[in-house]
C-alpha cells in the first residue's frame, strides 16, 4: 500500500525513535506497528489540515484504539499560545483520556510544537507521535523534540524537549502545501549545507528545480539528509549544552524579524533565510567567509524562492529594533547575543559580535 | 549562623541534589553554595509568605546574583492554574531572564508545584530551588520532581517530572504555619508508615504530642524519615511506572474529596487523611488488613487534628460521585480506578476493587 523509501533512526537512549521516511505512509495502518498500546488517542490538527488527511489517519488507526478523538486547532503561527494548547487539554480531559493515550500531531511545525508540548504536560507526559505535513516540519521539528508554544514578549520561550515515539514523513502530504510554504521548508534545508555539509549544498544547487516541482525522489533525499545532519548533531546535545545550537543560524535574525513584523506576517522559513544571508554577511565582516560564499548562498535563497533581504522593522533605528528582539531570545545569556555563524563553509561556530559590527550587517542586508 | 541537623542525597544521576534539614537555613548565604553561576534569580512567592520571608531569601541570596527578581503569586490552590503560572513567565521575561536564571519556590505545595513547572517550561528547562516553607512541601513535595498545575477538569492534570537543584527545609519556617496546615502536613507523614516502614508509625504514636508543639528535634526526624523512605521509593521509580504509586496512598479518595469540595475548601492533607481510612477500610473489607489496624491508623489521624471521615459530596448519590471523580483521575487507566492499598502494616499494593464494595465504603466513611 505504501513504499517506506527510508527510515532515519534517532537513537536517544530510551528515547529513541525512527523517521519512516515515503510516499502513502499516513494512510498506512502498518506504518504505525511498534507503538505503545493503549485505549484511546487524540489526532490533534487544524482546520487546513484536517479536511484533508485526518479521516486517512483516523481510517488507517481504526484497528489499533478502542476510541480515536479529534481536535482541530485554528491555523496559524498566531495560534500557538496558551489558549490554543488549553483547547488541547479540554478534549483530553472531557473524553477522560488517560496516561497511555498516544496523540498524533497531524500538521505543520506549530501542530507538532502544541502537540508535543501539550503531551509533555499532559498527566505529566503521554506518548505523541508527528505526521508532520509540510516540508518545515518534516525536515525540521521531526528531530530534536523541541516543543514550545509563544509568549507575547518572545516565541518558543514556554516548552519542553520531549520525543515522539515515531515521526511518519509522507512526501505525498507534500503535493497538497502551499508553494510559499514548500520554499520555506527549504530554508532549513539549504541552511544545513553552510553549517555541515557542502555536499548537500551542491546536491541542492543541482537539484533545486527537482524540489521546487516537488518530485518525490529529490524530496525524500532532502528529507533525508536533513534528518540525519539533525540527529548527528542533536544525537551529540540532546538538551542544547553547545553544539545543537549551531542548528539556529539564520534563527538570531530570523527570530527577531518573525517578532518584530508580528508572529505569522513572515513565515518561519522566511525569516531563517533572510536571517542566514545577515548570519553569512555578519561572519563575512568578520573575516570567518568571503564574498564568494555568501553571494553563492545568497543566490540559493533566491532560488529557492526565498527572501535574501530583512524587512526594516523601525523606520526610525532599524538595527536597534533588531537588537532590542535578538536580545530577548534565548539565546542571548545575560544580555549578550550569541550569533550562530559560519566559519568556511560546511561549519558553525558560536559567538558575540560587537554592536556596531552588527548594526552594519543590519544596515546592509535590509530592505529596501 | 545556622545548624544543618541533616542531609538527605536523592540520587539521581545527573538530575542527583540535596535537601538540607535544619533551623535557619533559609537565611545562611552558605546554604547555597554549590549551585550553578547565573547573573540573576527569581524569587517566586505568595502574598502570605513574602512578607515573612521573602526578604531574608533575598539578603542571603545577594552575593550570588547580580539581579533577584521577585513575583508574588496569590495564596491558595485555587490559584494553581495557568493563569497565576502566566504572571512567572511574565515576569521572567520583562526581566530579561535568560536560561540560566535559577528560580527560587518560596513558599508551600502549590508554590513549589508551580515555581518548578515554571521552570521546567521556561526557555523549556532553567534551574530551580525549593525552599519549603509548610511541612507538607517539606515532607512530599521535596523529593519525586513532581510539578503541575490544576486544570477545571482535574487536579495536576498539567505539569512535568523536573527536578530541583535543591531543596531547603528550614525548620523554623514552620513557627509561622497555621495550626490546621501542620497537621495537615502530618497526614502525609503518616502515610509512610503503613505503605513502608512501621517503625516509624509507631515512633509518631509516641511524638505526636511533640510534632504538634513544633520541637525542633521531632520535627527533623518526621521530614527526615519522610524524605528518606520517599526517596528510596522515587528512586526505584523516578517517572510513576509502578512502585511510585504506592505514595498515593489515601490520594485515590483525597483527590475525590478536593475535587468534589471545590480545590481549597479541604486542605490536600485533610482528603489524604481522610482517603487514608478509606482505603485502609477498603484493605480491611478485601482482607487485606485487620480491623485492629484500621483503628490504629483512625486513631492516630484524630490525634494530629486531622479528618477521618470524608464530606458528603452529593446528597443524592454520594458513593457515584465519588466514583466519578476517581475515574477521571491520573491514576485511572482506561476507566478502571487503581487503589493504593494496605496488604499487610507496612506494605502498600495497587490493585481495583469491585464498585459495589467501593460503594459500600464510601457509605460507611463518609459523615455524618
Amino acid at each position: 500500500m505504501s513504499t517506506i523509501a527510508d527510515r532515519v533512526a534517532i537513537d536517544l537512549g530510551e528515547r529513541s525513535y525512527s523517521i519512516a521516511i515515503g510516499s502513502g505512509l499516513l494512510a498506512d495502518p502498518a506504518t504505525y506497528d511498534g507503538l505503545p498500546g493503549a485505549r484511546s488517542a487524540l489526532i490533534v490538527s487544524n482546520t487546513t489540515v484536517a479536511p484533508l488527511y485526518a479521516e486517512r489517519l483516523r481510517t488507517a488507526l481504526a484497528g489499533r484504539y478502542a476510541q480515536i478523538h479529534e481536535v482541530q486547532l485554528s491555523d496559524g503561527e498566531e495560534h500557538k499560545n496558551w489558549q490554543t494548547l488549553q483547547q488541547i487539554f479540554d478534549t483530553l480531559l472531557a473524553q477522560e483520556c488517560d496516561r497511555k493515550t498516544v496523540l498524533y500531531a497531524l500538521g505543520g511545525g506549530v501542530i507538532g510544537d502544541m502537540t508535543g508540548f501539550a503531551a509533555a504536560c499532559y498527566m505529566r507526559g503521554v506518548p505523541f507521535v508527528q505526521v508532520p505535513t509540510t516540508l518545515l516540519a518534516q525536515v525540521d521539528s521531526s528531530v530534536g523534540g523541541k516543543t514550545a508554544i509563544n509568549h507575547p514578549l518572545g516565541k518558543n520561550m514556554i516548552g519542553a524537549f520531549y520525543q515522539p515515539r515515531l515521526v511518519v514523513c509522507d512526501l505525498a502530504t507534500l503535493d497538497t502545501l502551499p508553494a510559499r510554504e514548500l520554499a520555506a521548508g527549504l530554508a532549513e534545508v539549504i541552511k544545513y549545507g553552510p553549517i555541515a555539509d557542502m555536499a548537500l549544498f551542491a546536491w541542492l544547487e543541482q537539484n533545486m528545480g527537482a524540489l521546487l516541482a516537488r518530485e518525490r525522489g529529490a524530496l525524500a533525499h532532502a528529507v533525508k539528509r536533513s534528518c540525519e545532519i539533525k540527529a548527528a548533531v542533536v544525537g551529540a546535545d540532546e538538551r542544547e549544552a553547545g553544539l545543537r545550537a549551531i542548528l539556529n543560524f539564520g534563527h538570531t535574525f530570523g527570530h527577531a524579524i518573525e517578532a518584530g513584523m508580528g508572529y505569522g506576517v513572515w513565515l518561519h522559513g522566511e525569516g531563517v533565510a533572510a536571517g542566514m544571508v545577515m548570519a553569512a554577511e555578519l561572519s563575512r565582516r568578520l573575516g570567518l567567509v568571503d564574498a564568494a560564499f555568501v553571494e553563492r548562498l545568497t543566490r540559493l535563497i533566491a532560488r529557492a524562492g526565498l527572501p535574501t533581504r530583512g524587512p526594516v522593522l523601525d523606520a526610525q533605528d532599524n538595527a536597534g529594533r533588531y537588537l532590542e528582539l535578538m536580545r530577548v531570545d534565548k539565546k542571548a545569556e545575560g544580555g549578550e547575543i550569541r550569533f550562530v555563524l559560519i566559519d568556511g563553509p560546511g561549519k558553525a561556530i558560536m559567538r558575540a559580535a560587537p554592536d556596531a559590527l552588527v548594526r552594519e550587517v543590519i544596515d546592509a542586508c535590509c530592505a529596501p
